[in-house]
C-alpha cells in the first residue's frame, strides 16, 4: 500500500519524466500521457513550478484559433547535476541542468598518477566549488578509470595508488550526495541518455585514452555484474600480442589499441607527439594533421589501431549483439582513419560492421554521464528539491 | 487505466507467482504477501483451483493449537510445458508440470546434420505427441544449438542445413504455441529458475557438446542483444589456437574446448571413444573411467580442456562479472577433472575463481529451460487456462 504522499511523489515523477523524455507539452497532453485528470495534472505542474523544476510558456500552434494553450517544459534555471572525471592526465568538471543543457565545464591537466590521491581530490573539490558558485547542484558523480564498488576504487590498472581510495570521502566537504562510477559506464549512459543513440536498448561504448574502457547497456540497462566490475575490457587479450601492460600482464587489448600504442607506432621518442607534458588534444590534432597530409607512418599506425579495434570489437559484438558500438575518447578524434580498417576486420568476423560509429561527445562523455546520474534522484522523487523560498 | 478483467488477471498472476517463488502457504499469508484482502484472495484461489492451477491441503503446523489452516500450493496435475531439444546428435523432450516437477522425458540418438530438417522435426513432433498422450501441455519451446530470430534459425555452425529453417512451422501440426530459442540461453534459464543458483542475478552458463554455447543472465534477465544473437561464445578466439572450425574459420574456442577436441586428444582414431555411432553418454562414462584409473593421456587431455576453459572463462568473467559460472553438457560429466586446471588458469587472470561450478542438470538443462519458458504464459495470465469442465 502506498501513502498519499508516495502517490503524489510518484505522480510528480511521472509528469517530470514525460517532460524529459517527450519534450514540452500542454497540461491536457500530460493528462493523456499519464492517465491522470486535468485537475490533478494542474496541481502537480503547480508544485513542480514551485520547486523550480518546470516552467510555463505560451503554446503557439500555427493555424489554430482561440486562446493559445500553455506549454509546460523542464526549467533549466533550477537544479543542476555535476559530473567530475578523474583521469590519468586530467581532471574535468561539467554542469548539466535539468533540461539537459551544459551550463559550465572545465578541464585541468593533472598528472594524477604522480600525485597523492588526496591532493588530486582537493583540486577536484576546488573545481566543484567554482562550478557551484553559479549553479545550484543537487549532487556530484565522479567518473573514475577503473573498477569501483560503492565509492571505493577496487581496480585501477593505470592509477595503482588509487586502489582502496574512498573517492566520495575525499569530497565530503561538498556536503552533497557523491556517487562514484566507472568512466566508461558513465560515458555509455551519456550516449544512451541523449543524442543519436538515445535509448538504444543494446549499446557498447568504447573509450580510448591512456587506458581502454568499455561500458555496456544491455536490454536498456547498464551492465554492472555481481560486484559492479562488469564490462572490463582493456585488460582482456582480445587481440594477439605480447606487449607488457601497466597491469603487470602481457598482451592486454589496451597495449594494442590504447593511446600509448598509437603514439609509439606513429612517432620516435624525440617527437613532440610523445611529450607527455603537451596537452593531449593538441597532440591528437597533430596526429590528425599528419594523417590528413598523407604521412605514411602515421597512416600505418592508425590502420593498425583500427584493425586491432575491429578484431576486439568482434568479440564484444558476438557477446553483446549491440545495435551500436560507439567509439569515444581518442578513437573518436582520429576516427576518420580508424573506421575503414576497423570495419574490414569486423566484417570478416561478424555481421553488420556498420554498427560501429564515432561518438560526438568527445572527451566530455564521462562527465556528461556523471552529471546525468547526479540529476536522477530529482526525476525519481521531485519532492527531494525544496519549494523555492517565495513559496515556502 | 486497467479494466476490471485486467486487474483480476493481474491479481491471479500475483497469487500464482507467490506460490511458485515462495512455496505453499495459507490464504492469510497470501493476503499479506499480495496486499490484497483475505476475501479477494479466497476468491482468487477459488478461481485458480477451478482452472486446475492450484490445489488445497491441510496445513500441519507442529505445536500449534486450534483448527488447522488450509495450505494452498501449485497443482502439478494440471497444465504442463514441453521442452524439446534439437542437437547435433540427439533429440530430447522433457515435460515439466506447473509445480516444477519433471513428468516425462525421452531422448533419441539422431544424426541431425545428415538428415533433412523436415525429417528431424517430424521425429521431434512424434516425440511431442507421445508426451502429450498423458500430459496436458500449454506450449512447446524448442532449444536449438545456434542463433535464432523469431522462430527461424539464423546461425548454426554445426548444422548449416538449418539456417533459414522455421522451426515452429515444422511443428505447426501440434496446434500449440511453439517458441524457439538458443539451447544455452534456455539452459541458463533452467539454472536460474530452480536449484542452487535460482534467481542469482548474474549467471553465465557454458555448455560443452559438439558445439560450445553460452547463455548469460545479467541483472536478473537473459541477455539477448539487439537481434537476439547475443551470448555467442563458441566461435570467439578466446584462447590461442589455429585448428579449423566447422564454421569455416580457425582457432574458435570450440576447437579448443569442444567435445571433438577432447576426444581427439584422448584417443586415437581406432579407439571406440571416437566412434560417432556410440552413445555419447557411454563414451563420456568411458573417458571418466579411464581418468579415474589414472590413464595419463586421458588426464592430460582433460587438463588441457580445463586450462582452455579457464582462459576463456576469464574473458567472460571480466565482461559479465557473474556471481556464478555454471558448466553444463559434457563439461559437467567430466568436471571433476576440469575444475582444478580451470580454476588455476582463471585465478591467474581474475578474482574469485571459485565462482565456477558444475551443473547438476546434466544434458537436460536446455529441455528443462524450454519447458519452463513454455509455462510462462500461464504465470503471466492464468486466465489463458480454461476453467475445468466440471465448473465451466
Amino acid at each position: 500500500m502506498q501513502t498519499q504522499a508516495q502517490v503524489r511523489s510518484a505522480n510528480l515523477a511521472a509528469v517530470l519524466g514525460h517532460l524529459r523524455d517527450d519534450g514540452p507539452r500542454s497540461r491536457a497532453r500530460l493528462a493523456t500521457d499519464t492517465g491522470l485528470t486535468k485537475a490533478t495534472v494542474s496541481s502537480l505542474v503547480g508544485e513542480l513550478v514551485d520547486r523550480g523544476l518546470v516552467a510555463e510558456g505560451e503554446l503557439h500552434r500555427p493555424g489554430s484559433v482561440g486562446r493559445p494553450g500553455t506549454l509546460v517544459e523542464l526549467d533549466g534555471r533550477g537544479v543542476c547535476g555535476i559530473g567530475v572525471e578523474v583521469n590519468v592526465d586530467y581532471l574535468a568538471v561539467l554542469v548539466l541542468d535539468l533540461a539537459g543543457a551544459v551550463r559550465w565545464q572545465d578541464r585541468l591537466a593533472v598528472d594524477t598518477a604522480a600525485l597523492p590521491p588526496a591532493q588530486v581530490l582537493a583540486r577536484a573539490s576546488a573545481m566543484i566549488w567554482q562550478a557551484r558558485t553559479e549553479h545550484p547542484a543537487v549532487g556530484v558523480t565522479v567518473a573514475f578509470p577503473g573498477g569501483v564498488q560503492g565509492s571505493v576504487v577496487r581496480t585501477a590498472p593505470n592509477l595503482p595508488r588509487w586502489v582502496g581510495v574512498d573517492v566520495a570521502a575525499g569530497l565530503a566537504g561538498q556536503r552533497l550526495p557523491v556517487t562514484v562510477a566507472n568512466d566508461a559506464d558513465l560515458s555509455a549512459l551519456a550516449e544512451w541518455s541523449a543524442g543519436p543513440h538515445a535509448h538504444v536498448a543494446d549499446l557498447v561504448y568504447l573509450t580510448g585514452e591512456i587506458g581502454v574502457g568499455g561500458g555496456v547497456v544491455t536490454g536498456g540497462r547498464l551492465l554492472r555484474g555481481s560486484t559492479g566490475l562488469g564490462g572490463e575490457i582493456g585488460h582482456l587479450a582480445l587481440t594477439p600480442g605480447d606487449e607488457p601492460c601497466g597491469c603487470g600482464r602481457r598482451g592486454c587489448w589496451e597495449t594494442v589499441v590504447g593511446l600509448a600504442a598509437l603514439l609509439r607506432a606513429a612517432a620516435d621518442p624525440g617527437d613532440p607527439l610523445r611529450d607527455p607534458g603537451r596537452d593531449l588534444e593538441d597532440r591528437l590534432a597533430e596526429v590528425r594533421a599528419r594523417a590528413r597530409a598523407g604521412d605514411a607512418r602515421t597512416l600505418a599506425a592508425l590502420a593498425d589501431i583500427g584493425t586491432g579495434l575491429g578484431v576486439g570489437s568482434a568479440v564484444l559484438v558476438s557477446l553483446f549483439d549491440p545495435a551500436v558500438v560507439v567509439l569515444g575518447g581518442y578513437f573518436a578524434v582520429v576516427g576518420e582513419f580508424l573506421l575503414d580498417p576497423l570495419r574490414a576486420a569486423l566484417a570478416a568476423r561478424v555481421e553488420d560492421a556498420d554498427r560501429v560509429v564515432l561518438s560526438t561527445l568527445g572527451f566530455t562523455a564521462a562527465v556528461r554521464g556523471g552529471a546525468h546520474v547526479a540529476l536522477q534522484p530529482v526525476f525519481s522523487d521531485p519532492t527531494t528539491v525544496p519549494l523555492m523560498e517565495a513559496y515556502a
